[in-house]
């Protein structure tokens, strides 16, 4: 072990018992893996040089935000002032308001700007003990600006203290070039922005927004087929307003992922048990949008399909950089126990992007990102908002400490 | 002028146009006091030693919490996790559970380990601007545990950075030594507590919970009585669980505020307008307790009732300590506007407070208490949640600058 940290507790959050809290505990990390846990009186640590003595603290896997819309451009603050003012949607719309208005501001912006608007919201995130989170694309809508956008997610993935996985969702609106013509942006998407992320290596996985005011299944299908035949993951921002079967269609073709989820029934709840694909809850959009249409939880949980919880941090509808606040919300909104929250921001979470085998655990072999509480039981990290409590967050094996 | 911060755009938060964002902004402070507010061609700052550059910053009123309580001890996270593992309510009573609980951890505690708590508590509200912060008794229950609280909370009181008003709320629950005689309970706190907490400075107001499950109209009345003889303001817990007229009956006796006030009708706003009270909305105990009942905004915004909005930290029903995050709510649950949400942590939390005429304000004469955004526009502080935006606060002049 190059590095010990002990006189912790931590939750391991493997399956079965992963939920229960260790006291006295011990981790060893090896280069930037986890090599051993276990408790004091199982560890031999005399004399070794690099010994983190946590003083009592609760620490469990780094958080994994699986679902963020963080790069964009511009502020829809204006809009929802104007909403609370009783302006009719229709005039914000005719304002060019919306969407689009992030979709305009987006492509205006250089690369170096949205980094840098993009680092001031993870900070948000970090401070909530994310060490991983996903970025979607979705703002550019053209070949240039979706590529422009995934750049900008890979160079905050050089930073030393986050990892990022990154995710095309040019199918997230239809730019107003192709107004009523939503089968030629499909084909721009398939033959030509899908092929290009992948040659550059820029994403992961494709994402899709499969909604009566978003893309047919049939048009979804065909980005998932692009997607598939160049090696890219599946997601999709399915069953939010409607129930389209949408998540049915993507857990059928493979996808880590269906989000949102309101509206799934039941056939669609048997679907995602059947391909093993992981439920998105996104309870601040629900929250942001008043929503009443709760997602199908106890058919979930019966089905023993695994949840998992995001930000979905954006402007138009989840502008909350609080991981902590959407476990909150999921346990407040939804009914999840804690250690359902705590699951879908660690061990579901690594699942949604298919990173379950190396993140989201504490296990050796798994990689060493952690976060470090000072509290004393795991369900205060859903109960209580607010409160500063994280110490250090360790992202391969390297300690950040917090302000 | 001692000090001159220029460079910025600030809201002075003044009656009718202090939403108006102004830019190219100049405030001075002389002493403890904001002693010059305009344009920078306004002033002349020829060789001024002491002038900071805010970079075009914006500048708001410091944010007031006008109804916390912050200092207890115990956790109820557990609790939280039992209902959401479905364990009914009367078990989790039946194992001392509850508000009692955390009385009971309370009277266990030292002053010091009170104080440590309430600060780690404190530092969440600081992050989001706050420098003026109302704190509660009422899990002491007790002569001594009462006063005990007070002292914690004018302990904190002496901090630079922090102000601080006091409020008595002996008539919170009623103890476990009291059981079937609250009566008696009533004389204690009016014969004993409050003369107690008068003589030595340790209260500026009293406050009670007026609720079937709280305390009566008739005994509500006696404390008001007693606060009243001595000096004191009042303050009620009222119509948040039932219509029990406490709203009606705390103005008419001369109360700054009522709180909570879901179950409030139009003959308790009227009496509020009459006697020039404050309605404060305490979002995240609706919030926290799925509760469906809603404050009758448009009647108070009808009847020019001012609006403050407050945290209600508290362990049982609002473990949540972020003041921007109650802005949120206010406005995404209860439909404020964003402005009517600032004016409700700044110029209206000032007069639930009975202070409204020296903070809450930028305003010539009134306290340096400022906070200081990196954002443009005052409704971002509604509408974002979770990305630290705060720059600094400055607190009767001095800086203090944010992690
Ligand atoms: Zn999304
Ligand atoms: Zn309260």
């Amino acid at each position: 072990m190059d590095r010990v940290l002990t006189n912790l507790s931590f939750v391991s959050m493997q399956p079965e018992t992963g939920y229960q809290c260790i006291h006295d505990g011990v981790i060893g990390i090896t280069g930037n893996k986890i090599s051993f846990v276990g408790k004091s009186n199982d560890a031999d640590l005399h004399g070794h040089p690099d010994v983190i003595d946590c003083q009592g603290a609760l620490v469990t896997p780094g958080f994994i935000d699986c679902h963020t819309h963080l790069i964009f451009a511009g502020n829809r603050a204006n809009e929802f002032e104007q909403r609370l003012q009783g302006v009719p949607y229709e005039t914000i719309a005719k304002q060019g308001g919306g969407i689009l208005a992030t979709v305009t501001a987006t492509r205006e912006a250089s690369e170096d700007t949205l980094y840098e608007l993009a680092i001031e919201r993870l900070e948000g995130l970090k401070r909530d003990g994310v060490t991983t989170v996903e970025i979607k694309s979705g703002y550019g809508l053209s070949l240039e600006d979706e590529l422009k956008m995934l750049r900008v997610a890979k160079r905050i993935n050089e930073l030393d203290d986050i990892k990022v996985s990154t995710t095309l969702l040019a199918a997230h609106a239809l730019p107003p070039e192709y107004k009523d013509k939503p089968d030629d942006y499909i084909d721009l998407i398939c033959q030509q922005i899908i092929p290009a992320a992948a040659e550059q290596q820029l994403a992961d996985a494709v994402d899709v927004f499969c909604e009566n005011i978003g893309f047919t299944n049939a048009q979804c299908q065909r980005v998932f087929i692009a997607a598939i035949e160049h090696g890219l993951s599946l997601k999709g921002h399915t069953e939010q307003l409607s129930n389209q079967g949408g998540s049915a269609l993507a857990a059928s073709m493979g996808a880590t992922s269906v989000d949102h989820i309101e509206h799934l029934d039941q056939q669609g709840v048997n679907s995602l048990k059947h391909h093993g694909t992981v439920a998105t809850l996104l309870p601040g959009a629900f929250y942001f949008l008043r929503e009443t249409q709760m997602p199908p939880i106890a058919h979930l949980r019966a089905a023993e399909v695994p949840m998992a919880i995001a930000t979905d941090f954006n402007p138009g509808t989840s502008p909350m950089a609080s991981l902590r606040l959407m476990m909150n919300m999921a346990s407040t909104l939804f009914g999840l126990t804690p250690e359902e929250s705590l699951r879908g921001v660690t061990c579901n979470a690594a699942q949604a992007l298919g990173l379950h085998e190396t993140r989201g655990q504490i296990r050796v072999g798994m990689e060493a990102d952690l976060a470090i509480w000072q509290l004393e039981h795991p369900a205060e990290l859903t109960y209580r908002i607010g409160v500063p409590d994280l110490l250090a967050r360790v992202v391969d094996g390297a300690f950040f400490y917090a302000d």
